[in-house]
């Protein structure tokens, strides 16, 4: 079949590049025309990007070089994307970008969790927010798309269906995510170093995390909200688990919670609802998840209190970050949306 | 010195005996007269404690050739204790549970966390909760003690001075626990097999943890509390750490706080108040505390909301078990409370 | 594209099973009609196998209920493969054994290795051992096929080149194999309890290794050679990675090596020469390639002496077992021999 | 008792002045009079080795400032101790150097191993090599101690005793060692990323490893002898395990070679002889050594060869390094050669 949709991946040599490479590598119907990398530009993809050698020859670009293609993927370090969208914006009608600067479409809320003033709110409301079980059909006809972060992604996914619902107290609810170390990027520095990042169990944003402004502007449907967040680094290198407490504001049972997850997500191509009476696996999990595309969720309803439990996981690298962008592509391009996010992951691992 | 205390170890060939017999062959006033074990009767400890090869030519006894002693501990299976504590009582005047059995002072309280009638009420009244941080001079004149189970102390320690202080809003506590895989014991089954616990983050109690029954019982102070509890596990063997999530009900400064925590432990020589501004151990982290007797204590004011997030660690079979039940030890028998106690951890480990 | 060959697995609840099936759901070409287990029997597929939720409905049979298929796969204990042919052998036409049974083609050489007699040494000369790289035509013909043990699978494929060639003193080398748990199977036992199996660093067999008698009879060419083998388990779950010390009988420099590498493997569509000079990943890494089926094949020359390292490193699950037997049935149906098993490999994970 | 003997140590911000200053601190006749940091002078040790929190009030000084001494301990970066020898020697008496820079005596063995000529050469002669197993009685006498490194300290613990005999073929000895990433030191590079690092099976250093001029020197009893040593990363923090393959040139049996290592080792304090039929623990392993000062050995006689397989475990930042620092401390001393290492490591960790 012919590769019809070429691409460019700019800022390719990090983890999240690393992984649309590998998805797009392999997808059918889309060609990767350019990878750009600054620090490695003339040197192979492989050089950085080791799972793919004889995979590709593909050497790497400086972002200066770019053609035009008819997808442009942005994977910057943030607030690049919005300093240089003019140059971007003419090289391709369409822009999957991967960075924070666009998930807000509200200049306050920017402000307020970035600590400055967002360089371009012209453009905010041009960019859908881009996960797709949300904004399944701004997605299909957008230009602009911006990807979720890896956290937000799951704690949303975990409590889309609750609060679409109005099930839930809108201030009380507090969520954990614990997060792998591949979340911080390719960078070392000293509390990446494996003598201390190993064994770890490590608060590293108890309170203030950025990515509670993308959950609260995804689940308040025009009411105030309060989401409390922290987060936990552990020792694991993809994944992340969200556990998040909410509790309801009317008398619902199990079968209730039950009802409105599945209402939700039956449909869903890339979530499953894992609540399991015995077994090892009996709630969602990173481990199985490596690879893959899917956000598992499940719950536990607390029989003691009107807490309900929600448990939600992804690989922070491809639901979180890469896969989210490319089922973002599909929807874009017309085409089936598990295209090249077939990975079922693996058992063990 | 001499050594004046002659100690039983009933139970000793699981984690908690063995981590109680590395403790107890170095301290000073100590004498491990004999240790238990139906299943290695016979055999040399080291079989199943292999850290103490050439430390210890001990062997096990059964249980049953139990002599007197001054003082006993008990590491059996939940519902020993209370069964045969008639045999028990009459060997030593000094008794150290570590087993659930009397670590709640109600038999209704106990009824619900266990779900079944306790085999002897009577007693109850005659145990101290062995955390020496909240009842210090009960155990010193003590002569049974329950110590308290690893997750339920991470928790009170890091929640007991806003408790005592009554600034916390006592019906919205939700508290996060990570565990290493040491907390199940030292039996194999189908989760611990190490292809699938390795790499997990694996909820196990997402609500109804048994632990909720002793910090609601040490918190309470007289009024009703309830404490929203959750525990995942994590790819680490020994330390647990909580997370907890309190709502004051006045408006405290992150000083007040501060002020609040050094009031309670400046003095305990085992509370650490870890609340750093930079670096890479900000805040507790278990990771530091393999083998030692501490547990670290942080908090984060979320100056977002009136939440303050706490963050305490310990070792699970250390401050968590047998470190507790040897401070314990040192306090019933007029020791100095840190002997034996003092290894700092190591780092980087 | 219609799925025009029927395989069944039998033996289907452990690793080696989940992996096939795993691999073969996406096949294009095939099929999977049954899988089975007798602990499982009637459960589906997903209880054991929990990567495989919402992709697919099979369900366990028992073994007694096989129907005829065009392929089938063994992953019994080994021992069954040959007690039980006479059975199998009237389901299938084609059979590939992944256990031990049919690997040796020599009665007493499996005497020796397994201290039994072989149940049928009849049957020895029609097993085609399974590994592509050294039989691919015999595989294409054959009916039947043993896949080779998983450690034999890395260390042959890193020696084969230079033994072939007749380079090397064939009594002197020594292959020391880094293995991670899943080797082990699935099932729990006392040494694979996550808090003995973790931070582990085990010998488990210094000597006697029965992998030992798959790599003589592979790499001997009619000639005495002995292969000094041992086995470290280390913490991780899949992966091995053999590091070969072979002594030349020659003065060769390094980039005749090189020269003999590259022609028995450049064109392997599974075997990558891995040799850097700089980077992270300069020789073969298992953490590069789980749940892919490459080979990846590395060495050095050391100028000190007549010795050359060569490290070689598989998913001992995917080119080690399953990926190995997916192989064997491409060749054997005539199909594209990367079918299926085109998996490219995750960075970092 | 009173603290008789006054040290500094310079270059105190690594890992191993910071193992070094936990185990000074609880030595009951050593008093840690200064420790040096360039990058971290003013600021309290705590800061770098937070698991000595509540601990020391000790800050660190910079290192033109170290005032004379009893004995001072060198953890410079190597090269430093012979660059800016003759500042340190008017400092202390006694000094123990742990670099690499005069482990060495003989600078033709120095110039072929670092790949320089030593700086000063008139002072190889003065220092002794620091395993007491080896050189007890000189360390007794010695004014200088250099530590030997971690990977010889365990290679050589191993195979001293074969060696010393003359039961061994010398020159076909085979070493791989596996080890943990502490043994690179606290600064962080790409490699030691943990994404990178985590779930590594990383060969560093096929041939060509430095310690080899040490294992050489130490083995040799003035004969030629061969040590082929590679060296292999796993994902472990602490520990190194030394698997030595060697070659009888005897006819011994499995008792002759127990005897000889009963007769080295029996009587050493810190050396401990693991060899058991069954159970978990059957080899030495690192895990069980953190933080501990033993050197575990243990062996296999291949009943299909000539062939013996050493196996020797330590912890890398103890036995193989500050321990054994410590440990010729107290002979330099006239301690009690165990005072100050007397932890004996946990289990399970």
């Amino acid at each position: 079949m012919s590769r019809e949709v070429r691409v460019a991946i700019a800022g390719g040599s990090g983890y999240t590049g690393g992984e649309l490479l590998r998805l797009l590598l392999f997808h059918p119907h889309v060609q990767v025309q350019q990878i750009t990398s600054e620090r490695f530009a003339g040197k192979p993809v492989t050089k950085v990007h080791p799972n793919l050698r004889k995979l590709t020859p593909l050497k790497f670009d400086k972002i200066g070089d770019l053609q035009p293609c008819d997808l442009l993927f942005l994977c910057l370090p943030h607030g690049e994307t919005a300093n240089r969208w003019d140059d971007f914006v003419r090289l391709a009608p369409k822009v999957i970008d991967l960075s924070a600067d666009f998930r807000l479409n509200d200049a306050a809320a920017y402000r307020h969790a970035y600590k400055k003033h967002h360089p371009r709110p012209d453009l905010l409301q041009r960019f859908v927010y881009g996960i797709p079980e949300l904004h399944r059909d701004e997605i299909r006809d957008a230009d602009y798309v911006a990807s979720a972060g890896c956290n937000a992604t799951a704690t949303i996914l975990g409590l889309y269906p609750l609060y679409r619902a109005g099930v839930v107290d809108p201030e009380r609810t507090v969520v954990e995510v614990k997060v792998g170390s591949s979340e911080a990027g390719n960078r070392a520095n000293e509390g990446s170093h494996h003598p201390e990042r190993s064994n770890c169990l490590r608060s590293f944003s108890p309170t203030g995390h950025r990515h509670v402004a993308e959950i609260t502007q995804e689940l308040s449907f025009g009411s105030k909200i309060q989401v409390h967040f922290s987060a936990t680094a552990v020792d694991m290198v993809r994944g992340a688990l969200a556990t998040s407490h909410v509790f309801l504001n009317q008398g619902l049972e199990e079968k209730d919670v039950w009802k409105i997850y599945r209402e939700h997500y039956a449909a869903e191509p890339f979530v499953r609802i894992v609540k399991e009476r015995d077994g090892i696996y009996r709630y969602p999990e990173p481990k199985l998840l490596a690879g893959t595309n899917f956000c598992d969720v499940g719950f536990e309803r607390d029989p003691a209190s009107d807490r309900v439990v929600v448990i939600s996981a992804i690989d922070n690298l491809m639901k979180g970050s890469a896969g989210q962008a490319v089922q973002a592509l599909n929807l874009m391009c017309g085409f089936e949306e598990r295209t090249a996010l077939e990975f079922p992951g693996l058992h063990p691992v």
